[in-house]
């Protein structure tokens, strides 16, 4: 029993795929257990094993998760949402004293992600493509006077997720009446373009990103891709390369990337497995084998680019059910 | 071959359950085959053989199903999206005179479903408990003087789908704003209370119900129930009952009824499989077996409420690829 691989998914919830493919992976060399504070989160039941936690900011949360990783003997920890990837950051010490990695970048550049204008600055800064952005409606207004950016715009929270309170604005009324209502807004460059998603993973012992998985959006559902086609380029291997080795990132991350006549963008970074990852893995792009090998002390060699261009992924929806 | 029970299910779209039970209680006896406008479209590879056909407004695309249907010896027609069970509907006899059955309800009640203004008149004439609805703003606007009904309400299109386009309103001036903006919307009482589904079949030839499965959401999203769980109320099958006989539905349907104080309110109806329909499935109401006993014109027994109390259902995401 000491010698297995066991692994904690936390906060699972309707990500059954993601437990289905470290089961695959692990292939008995030890458990997946899953957690979430809702007996209602479908991946529980996926798992090998699971326990019902309390909320994330209840007091005792992290005592709890260390204490499960203890007694679970869990080798490596990784949560599916964003909150917890803080928590899971600011104290990664606390699971590596007890012999558990958490599979999660450093706290610093976990907080950039969380935040949509320091991700902007932080880009512009390292000369990188990124899409225009403000959270000062002055220097937005005195740029759109000087023809440098124009109507519609987005308007969004500068942290916030799952597309949630975004609007589409097209009039300088509109942005101050969203500025009058709402705080920490921020005003966004609308690309008219192709959207794509980036799976990426960067091995954990070497740091070097080792697979690279790029999918064009074809279709959204509340937020989230719901169709998408492989590609591949190089110049776009490239930019991400160069933006994940100065970023700094660790382990698994889903990168959203815009294309405007023939240039790519970079525009936002989840730091964990993002909502599409199962085209990656469908097409061969096997993240969770490459956690595993970390794990085992393994380094990983360089496989970016190796699935074919062109597998199409179609979601759809599948039923669990607790009687 | 000449005798096998096969069926046709128009615009399968991401409905893959729904085709997945129909293969499994035709076990054998007949074929599944499924037609989209989108060879994204992943349940078509659930079927047993596929058609990618025209978009439903294009011209000979009646012609083009029927003759699907003589081809392959269809004896049984659906679809699952609502623009094209009006087609159905209109042109049933044109299937009927093939020897296929479309499984749906006639034209008349299937337009009014899709009215909800007509849907609402109806209701209050049939003495059914509704939501309070006005296409007729003045009309609104004295209500709320007199007292009858407060805001906040939803303004929202007389005809329109999976929550789209739907404004939660607090003021007059919203709705006056959202009127000036666009046509034909209606003004919507806000119920502030538990939201049901009801998955009913009437059975084709003694046109009575048969089936009725009852679900509280306790989920939504984009419109679509994401969890549930079912329950009985015999004073909520005698509604549905009442509700169902008075207007002649026919087949399969999905009713939304919300709970405020004790009372049920009927909103609105999906006269096909509604995206929930896997929930009732799961609990046993099995109406692919229904379907397929009347069209070897066997008559259905009442099965009323032969289901377990408390089972819940989650949806999560499953993933289909083409190469």
């Amino acid at each position: 029993m000491r010698d297995d691989l066991n692994i904690l998914i936390l906060s699972c919830g309707t990500r059954n795929k993601i437990v289905q493919y470290f089961k695959k992976e692990l292939d008995g060399r030890g458990l997946v257990i899953a957690t979430d504070c809702s007996n209602l989160a479908p991946a529980l039941y996926e798992a090998d094993k699971h326990f019902i936690v309390p909320r994330m900011n209840d007091e005792g949360y992290l005592d709890e998760i260390l204490s499960i990783c203890k007694e679970n003997n869990i080798k490596a920890v990784l949560s599916l949402i964003d909150p917890e990837l803080s928590l899971l950051a600011k104290h990664k010490q606390d699971f590596l004293d007890i012999g558990t990695i958490p599979i999660v970048s450093d706290s610093d550049v976990v907080e950039m992600c969380f935040d949509k204008y320091e991700m902007f600055k932080f880009l512009v800064q390292s000369g990188l493509p990124t899409v225009k952005s403000y959270i000062d409606k002055a220097e937005f207004y005195s740029d759109v006077e000087a023809g440098i950016i124009d109507y519609p715009v987005f308007v969004k929270p500068v942290r916030g997720s799952a597309s949630i309170n975004i609007s589409k604005v097209k009039t300088k009324e509109e942005v101050e009446l969203l500025f009058s209502r709402f705080d920490n807004l921020m005003i966004q460059e609308f690309m008219d373009g192709t959207e794509y998603g980036a799976d990426v993973y960067i091995d954990l012992i070497s740091t070097e990103p080792v697979a690279i998985f790029i999918k064009e959006k074809i279709k959204m559902r509340a937020g989230e891709t719901d169709k998408s086609v492989s590609i591949k380029d190089e110049k776009l291997f490239e930019l991400i390369n160069k933006f994940v080795k100065r970023t700094g990132f660790k382990g698994i991350i889903d990168i959203d990337i815009f294309k405007v006549n023939g240039e790519y963008y970079i525009s936002e970074v989840n730091p964990r497995f993002g909502g599409g990852y199962p085209h990656a893995y469908e097409s061969g792009v096997n993240v969770p084998g490459k956690i595993i090998n970390n794990v085992y002390g393994k380094i990983n060699e360089d496989t970016i680019g190796r699935y074919d261009e062109g597998i199409h992924m179609m979601k759809f929806n599948e039923v669990a059910i607790i009687k």
